[in-house]
């Protein structure tokens, strides 16, 4: 019946907030910056929801996510004011903080089992490249890489899980979406894909409020991904 | 240098000829055909080319090779004088033999040997859902699939090698095209790619007349993918 799953891939599969700081801590400590790399990345990745309105709503036309998270980067480091630490150079380095981030521990084996029988793909907002490098850095084994680059739109608009459907050449009700945010899963099912979320409550770190618990009736909740493949067998 | 090896898929990696003919054969014997299964896959193969170069041209928008090769099968089974034995979703089935074709012997073990400390994907005129299936057939492990889809367009347009680099966020210069076809080198030479040619003798038969060396000063010559994988390091 499930021919194909489809990942959200940040916070799902990959811990952003631990792999940005551990990016962000010896490029502090090298200059002399005294701030809470753990804050630096959550202010990082406020920015991403913003940016990527602008694409979606049609105020801007597509640009890589790559391309998004720098410009944040550089809204980031004036928040802050250290924009005078960092040079182009530096900040371009820095923003391949996204192409290693360390997978949760349950990720890889999770991912592995789930792919025997069916096709797995990211369906996530970073670019083909981005999703390239994150895959090989942190071990996922995907068959193809969809997402926002092939519609060249950011979730959750239709288009992007459409396209990554289309794409397989299946039927949206042949395909799981899998993420630990309900928004993404809701959006998914108002297409005809089933569901599937596995809880990250630490993904924003120790205080975190959305998203510590399914909040409809998705077709699979799961503690973790290798419950989530027990699951589907 | 080369931080990403892109490869032709039909006839470099893969053995479509037998493949072919090993789809074919069981349907026809199944109906009390007597025609050579190496005649039909070679007369298949043939409107290949015609086929994309519509799209190529222009004269018609981009379809999936998958819609092509059916359209193709009618043609096929037409000159044969063989269309009444096949109904839609036969035709249907039939087609599917191109996401089932053996690897060349050293085809796997090379794969996996260059894909160590480089980005490997294909760069075919394969839609996303054709490669995606026929690399978990054949074993292919890649990191993306990349090629005509994303470009829509087909090899050898410069749309098709330029779009694959881009969305490995890579100069032409760092990336390597490997093939069979040395019109598909000179392609993507052209672009300023690096070339690597492996030659597959018998890609066509016992009396392949085409590619059956290198026709220029290709960057490497291996004489299969295992010896390409020793001389890339």
């Amino acid at each position: 019946m499930i021919d194909a799953c489809l990942f959200d891939v940040f916070g799902t599969l990959v811990d952003w907030r631990r792999g940005v700081a551990d990016a962000v801590t010896p490029a502090f400590a090298a200059r002399g910056i005294d701030a809470d790399p753990f804050d630096v990345a959550a202010a990082w990745r406020a920015e991403y929801d913003p940016a990527m309105a602008r694409v979606r709503t049609g105020a801007r036309g597509y640009v890589p996510l790559d391309d998004l998270h720098l410009e944040n980067l550089d809204r980031t480091l004036d928040r802050f004011g250290l924009g005078r630490h960092f040079d182009e150079a530096a900040r371009a380095e820095l923003n391949h903080a996204w192409e290693r981030l360390p997978p949760w521990p349950d990720t890889v084996a999770g991912l592995a089992a789930i792919r025997h029988g069916r096709i797995v793909a990211p369906c996530s907002n970073g670019s083909i490249a981005l999703m390239t490098r994150l895959a090989r850095f942190a071990g996922l084994e995907w068959d193809c890489i969809l997402g926002a680059e092939i519609a060249r739109d950011y979730k959750p608009s239709p288009a992007v899980y459409l396209a990554s459907c289309t794409a397989l050449a299946l039927p949206p009700e042949r395909v799981l979406m899998v993420a630990a945010h309900n928004g993404d899963l809701h959006a998914a099912r108002a297409l005809g894909l089933h569901t599937a979320f596995v809880p990250r409550v630490t993904e924003h770190g120790p205080g975190q409020t959305t998203d510590l618990e399914a909040e409809a009736d998705w077709d699979f909740v799961a503690t973790d991904m290798e419950d989530l493949a027990a699951q589907l067998g």
